[in-house]
């Protein structure tokens, strides 16, 4: 199926296309890049992962900002990748363009919905890739294929010529096998530092114990050199408990405010165009559809208070350190419900930046049944520069790839 | 005893003295208050709770600044309150002057080192009064004494024309029987809100696990409906363990670094006099000369980070909230071994503050074998008045005097 010999793992969407050049002696040249399918590159479709998204939307007629900035910061680019339809899911599958094999364990999940920038970092086929992650969707397929990833501060990298999913909680992330290029990436996506920020170190280290308690204790004690090291950086850890309503409610009121956008969002075009979808799209899309207002509602009022609790705590540079999945990839092949179990449990931890607008970085620190597991650490709103850096130090200080 | 013969607790320092009233039409007009006997009140004796401390200093020749402020808020000066010798003593026993009566608990230390201010405003022989608190001498016989106090952002009230014992850690503070008098206090005393903190509310609020689980059951249960009522104001409290290094850990590095100081300031008065001592003092002051500098250097070092930590977690507005002290005040009597445990497993807990220079207000707000305990909110430096308009917030919402 992959038009690029090379790749092996299936991680570019069908078609020919010609690579595009950076600019010359720019900060990334001599990098290659591919972008998420929900990216607009000039002159090519966007599908969305969805063949009637790319059958009733013209050819992009201008590169999204993002890829813009990375062409002319010398990036080449070579291709555009795979993404579950619409971005809505966290498996990583996708039944036209077929699933991207996940390079760290093939006979598991890649993660979603940026599977295929997962998949594409993960067997080296490029130095980075774009994906954007709204309810997870960088930071899972990350901790899923043993790659970097970032999830930035909302608001701080452009999705200008980007499909939306959930505009209050859309983010443009990217990944990367070294931390390394994760900060290069950075340097030149993100703002300069906010005001106020500017030469403020990051600490104490906090360990969220909801988080910790979620994750099986196989993907605790798997990330545990790692999170000694980062207390090494940044001292011994304290401890929190962040949630006292419970993961699940941060994970029922992430879902239901963000279900709400996304239909707000993308139901004009699905009851226009009546696409044919995967399993279990539309069925997420029909539930969005029917989310109970009051709910979604109650959804954004606690998003607000939550966003103003966590900025709270982290103005000062503390950095929350966590499992970004509670559990490795799900093997290929498991029951819907238990799909839906894996689900719930991680994204009451995704939910945690997601509802607050965090910045998040993931490390392949921890390996569970041969399967790789990510370690986050998670800062202040505007701080992704300076939580970049610690995670180079960290990586530098576990032997990870720099 | 008593010269003023309302003083049926033993609260103030012997010797008649005249009133001074406070300037007309002040913000505190119609307010009475006493001051401890280590500030300087002009033509008065100062004797920093120590006989031979009075006889080798000369009659003040002016009033310490705090002491004019309030005169000149209107305040009515009714006389000095007994110390701690040299401040330097938590159960508030003085055998110059005479230990005060705990006028709650009669049969129960009143808790020192403000010993006497704690008293008078208990007995409710003065709206308020004048402690200072280097590890815990407001918090402690407020806890007590069932009063209002306050121990100020460090730096935030001026000490000068004040004895010191611990400069790094002194902080002038009051005691209240009201919290709208403790707030109109701080409205004279405390500099205008920092620059960058104006407008800024205060919240999430922390449950400071380690001092929750140092209290005695009865302590924390006592406390239980305080906890509940500061939740109904600023949401349902985090739980967060500050100190992995543990509390006694935190004890021990203030009372090192907190030694040597009290040396350095002290010292040479003591070698230069030889004074007599009470019981336990003498003691005290020896053990502060031989301590081994590089125990207090790394207290020191401690305090520093801990300090850095501590602001950068609270920055944001956060409020930590927990016991004042882990038992009501010891019973007069028990030995120097049973006072020595409560001391130390007290000090664990005032440390936090004192080492990190925070704002600490105590409000009387639980009752154990009928003698007062109180409950602290700790806020980052400089949102005194912040705090103090929530603990005034938080007395009428647990129907306290305010």
């Amino acid at each position: 199926m992959p038009e690029n010999p090379a790749d092996r793992v299936g991680a570019f969407v069908p078609g020919p296309r010609a690579a595009i050049a950076g600019k010359a002696a720019g900060p990334l040249s001599g990098l290659s890049f591919a972008v998420k399918d929900l990216y607009d590159v000039a002159g090519w479709p966007t599908t969305y992962g969805n063949p009637d998204w790319g059958r009733t939307h013209p050819v992009a007629p201008s590169h999204a900002i993002a890829v813009a900035q990375l062409l002319d910061a010398g990036a080449a680019l070579q291709g555009k990748t795979k993404t579950v339809e619409l971005a809505y899911g966290l498996t990583g599958e996708n039944v036209w363009h077929g699933t991207p094999t996940n390079p760290a364990a093939p006979d598991r999940f890649p993660g979603g919905s940026s599977c295929g920038s997962a998949a594409a970092v993960a067997a080296g086929l490029v130095d980075f890739a774009m994906g954007s992650d709204t309810g997870g969707s960088v930071r899972i397929p990350a901790s899923y294929c043993g790659t970097f990833g970032i999830r930035p501060s909302w608001g701080a990298v452009s999705l200008t010529g980007a499909c939306a999913l959930g505009p209050s909680y859309d983010t443009a992330g990217w990944f990367a096998a070294r931390a390394g290029i994760l900060a290069r990436v950075g340097a030149v996506l993100l703002p300069t530092v906010a005001p106020g920020l500017a030469g403020l170190g990051l600490g104490p280290l906090i360990k969220v114990d909801e988080a910790w308690v979620n994750a099986t204790p196989a993907t605790a004690c798997a990330l545990g050199a790692g999170l000694e090291a980062a207390e090494g950086l940044l001292g011994k850890a304290l401890s929190l408990s962040l949630a006292p309503e419970g993961l699940p409610a941060l994970y029922e009121h992430f879902r239901c405010a963000q279900a709400a956008e996304a239909w707000s969002t993308l139901g004009g075009w699905i009851e226009a165009t009546n696409p044919e979808f995967g399993p279990g799209v539309k069925e997420r899309f029909a539930a969005a559809k029917a989310m109970d207002p009051a709910k979604s509602a109650a959804g954004r009022a606690f998003r607000d208070q939550f966003r103003a609790r966590m900025q709270a705590l982290l103005a000062g540079g503390a950095v929350m350190i966590y499992p970004t999945s509670p559990v490795p990839a799900p093997k290929l092949g498991i029951s819907l419900d238990a799909q839906n179990a894996v689900r719930e449990m991680t994204m009451g931890v995704t939910a945690i930046s997601g509802l607050a607008g965090l910045p998040e970085v993931t490390l392949p620190a921890g390996r569970v049944e041969g399967a790789p597991v990510g370690l986050s650490l998670v800062a202040g709103a505007g701080r992704d520069r300076a939580l970049l850096a610690l995670a180079e130090r960290l990586a530098e200080a576990l032997s990870l790839p720099v």
